[in-house]
């Protein structure tokens, strides 16, 4: 008999949930191997992964001189390669990986700083400066393994056992399971989903009198994740206020920050509008407690394998931050690939033969999203039971599904949820993996299913042809 | 007033101690900012870091056939130009890199499986097998961002708040310090110091117990961090016997198996012993529950800041993998540089000219580790105050240290722990930053000092003698 059971293992580690890898992509990869030998089992003759924002892994091709310059950082020999450099490498890739080395002159292959190398959190801090016009402190940020790193740490630091943490709901899950781990609480406070999925002060004081427990902080995803939705600035400064009156940290998850697909509806950063409120005397000067978070997974780049991202905390104790130091170093340092990349994501190309390459493909892969995500609209518009609020960002669509009293009821006789139950149906029988509302959370009684628009443009018609055949048939059966 | 507040934070965030980055690196971080302004402050003309392994920061160079492949699969449009690998890039690794990109045609910039790539788990499988000359199931193998992650995956599955976990004293600080995190309780064995820091069955049943809470593991560090010593196969055999007859979890954290300078003392794996005692019939197979660790960071490749690594997991329940799993999958995936640098350091070139240099490269590394360690003993030994055993494994000389009276009364008048005045001292006199044995565990009433061997040779004697300086200067003054 084994010691180590699910009854006598940590209880919080499987109370904890992480759907957007649960049944539904587990069951995927699983059809994935057995369509190998057995293609003619299935009725479809390929799988489309929908179910996570992986760029790379529908064939999204990474920018050349990101990669360029990581090739030239890998082995430095090369930058003394006139005949290798010359033709193949494009001029400030070269240069890049020259200031590379220079600053890092033991290369890549050490142990870095805690925080990470000190020239990436500088150029940083001149990006969110320039992008929000007021000062950044090269100091206060921090280089992560993906932004996931960042909030696991500034979760773990502020919540104790029973604290309570405020969510959206719907949520991405890295929120709730990082709660459940830390046995803290998960008060919900519900997106609009009536108004674009927008955020309401009278929600966020409803959810936060409901809660029994001491608040510490309040999370935000913008734009949205699952939702696909943008924040306006109305709602922006509304939760700055509520977490200045309440007194409680301001986590803001912008990793889509670039993934804004309506002129009308721009990216507008928390730190940003914290500044212009506490500049305007809105808000007292240094007392609205905040982490951004940031990555190079999303974005145009989407280099989700390489792990990086960073920080910023905006008006930390200098005694805690020193403890987000400690916490950092107890893994060592954030993987320097990633260190690398996040500085390229940041810090763009200027000498034009380079620029003229990185614009063309990052404004190519930039209205090919934006394409796909009218394209989802459009397409999900007007077909009977789905409610789509606008796409307006991110890498998502999230729309409300109408599931028939008597597909409820077989779903209860399956013992899954009925949103589940759709999401292994339309795998089962169209070969699209996506993930269950009920995997980010969502009202009593709603059922959403969120599935990326990153299948490329030459399969995505067929990819809204399988979601939307699969749909009409699933009412139809259980009407 | 800030609302985030040392007082208001996670207590079990606040308890943990993180000593490798410390107060004494910290420092040492001061002074070479300071240095660069102000050189003549300083009575030395550099700082030597040997407070941590980390052996690029040292100026290590990394091996040739990584890099090159890593260069590669970086930027795969270089894989189609011959002009650029003929003669540059040695056959093995354009082979390499062409095997990787044939097994991940979407490269390197999508998340991989939770448990990473497939093939790498298999060749670890195969590395494993081969090593030990028993089974190893690639499902078992879960790739990780270094060994750290690894550990802390396992310990939060493993233990709840209150639970008790056996480790050695001393020990890695990254056991104490996330147990800290976790609320459960730190269950210490000491090692021998007068027996080459072995492991001897009484002390763990002493310390077994002695404890007054449920043991979930016991964890094991061979070769020893900080001790530097290798466990022989006796010790070993018994701690897997003790696990058996207290159904605990072995946790076996061996990243520094490469790094055995001894013949007489080679490196055994737990996994070969516990294969060993259950076909022996010595234990009953399939009872003894065993995880073991492994990173690219040490070795001889000191892969540091990639960030690679991978457990074995034997004999564990299939449900609480699942959890394993899970939890892994909140993170996302280990960094996809550092899984492909597991597979590059556990699967040598064997295409002979590639082979020829690689050979060359390790060969001189790891003589040139053997030499400095035994140096470092021969250097330290009979020295007045010093007693050190002999150094047979890891990166470290862990010497006690006979601190007089005197000092011990001014360290508690300057409100530090005498071996940390010890290593603060020796870092403001001649530059040498070290960790204290207190940031490690030791008996109490014992002092000692940590220090990799890792300065270069060209470095080492002045090193050394800055260390023996240093130390005969303050017994003269504190006796």
């Amino acid at each position: 008999m084994p010691k180590l059971t699910i009854e006598t293992i940590n209880p919080k580690v499987v109370e904890a949930k992480y759907a957007v890898r649960g049944a539904v992509p587990i069951r995927a990869g699983e059809i994935k191997k057995d369509m190998q030998i057995h293609p003619e089992k299935y009725p479809f003759d390929s799988l489309i992964m929908s179910n996570i924002g992986n760029p790379h892994a529908l064939m999204q091709k990474p920018l050349s001189f990101h990669r360029e310059v990581l090739s030239l950082v890998s082995s430095p020999f090369l930058l003394e390669k006139e005949e290798i450099l010359k033709g193949h490498f494009s001029p400030e890739s070269i240069k890049r990986a020259k200031d590379f080395m220079a600053s890092i002159p033991v290369g890549t292959g050490a142990y870095t700083n805690s925080k990470g190398f000190e020239f990436v959190r500088k150029h940083v801090a001149e990006y969110i400066e320039e992008r929000d016009g007021f000062p950044a402190n090269p100091e206060n940020i921090y280089l992560t393994d993906g932004a996931s790193a960042g909030v696991k740490n500034i979760l773990q630091l502020i919540a104790s056992p029973g604290d309570g943490v405020m969510i959206p709901i719907p949520q991405y899950p890295l929120y709730s399971a990082t709660l459940s781990l830390l046995g803290a609480k998960q008060i919900d406070y519900f997106l609009d989903e009536d108004d674009c999925w927008g955020i309401k002060k009278e929600e966020l004081l409803r959810s936060y009198a409901a809660a029994d427990t001491t608040i510490r902080a309040l999370c935000v995803i913008n734009p949205g994740n699952p939702v696909g939705a943008v924040l306006v600035k109305k709602d922006i400064e509304d939760i700055i206020s509520f977490c200045h009156e309440k007194g409680i940290l301001l986590m803001a998850d912008e990793v889509y920050q670039i993934n804004c697909y309506k002129e009308e509806k721009p990216f507008i950063s928390f730190k940003k509008t914290l500044c212009e409120m506490e500049r305007d005397g809105r808000i007292p000067k240094g007392e609205v407690e905040l982490v951004s978070f940031h990555s190079v997974s999303k974005g145009i780049i989407g280099e989700c394998g390489l792990r990086g991202g960073y920080m910023e905390v905006v008006n930390i104790d200098e005694e805690v931050l020193a403890q987000v130091y400690k916490m950092a170093s107890v893994s060592l340092c954030p993987n320097t690939t990633g260190q690398l990349v996040v500085d390229l994501m940041i810090h763009p190309p200027t000498e034009p033969e380079t620029r003229a390459i990185y614009d063309k493909e990052v404004s190519e892969l930039f209205m090919s999203l934006k394409r796909r995500a009218k394209k989802v609209g459009e397409s999900l518009t007007g077909v009977e039971g789905i409610h789509l609020n606008p796409v307006e960002g991110a890498m998502y669509a999230f729309p409300r599904i109408d599931i028939p009293e008597k597909a409820v009821a077989e779903a209860k006789k399956r013992g899954v949820a009925p949103d589940v139950m759709y999401c292994l149906d339309m795998l089962e029988e169209v070969g699209v993996c996506t993930v269950p509302g009920s995997g980010f959370g969502q009202r009593p009684g709603t059922f959403h299913v969120r599935f990326s628009f990153l299948p490329l443009e030459e399969v995505f018609d067929s990819f809204m042809d399988r979601v939307i055949g699969f749909h009409k048939k699933f009412l139809a059966k259980w009407k």
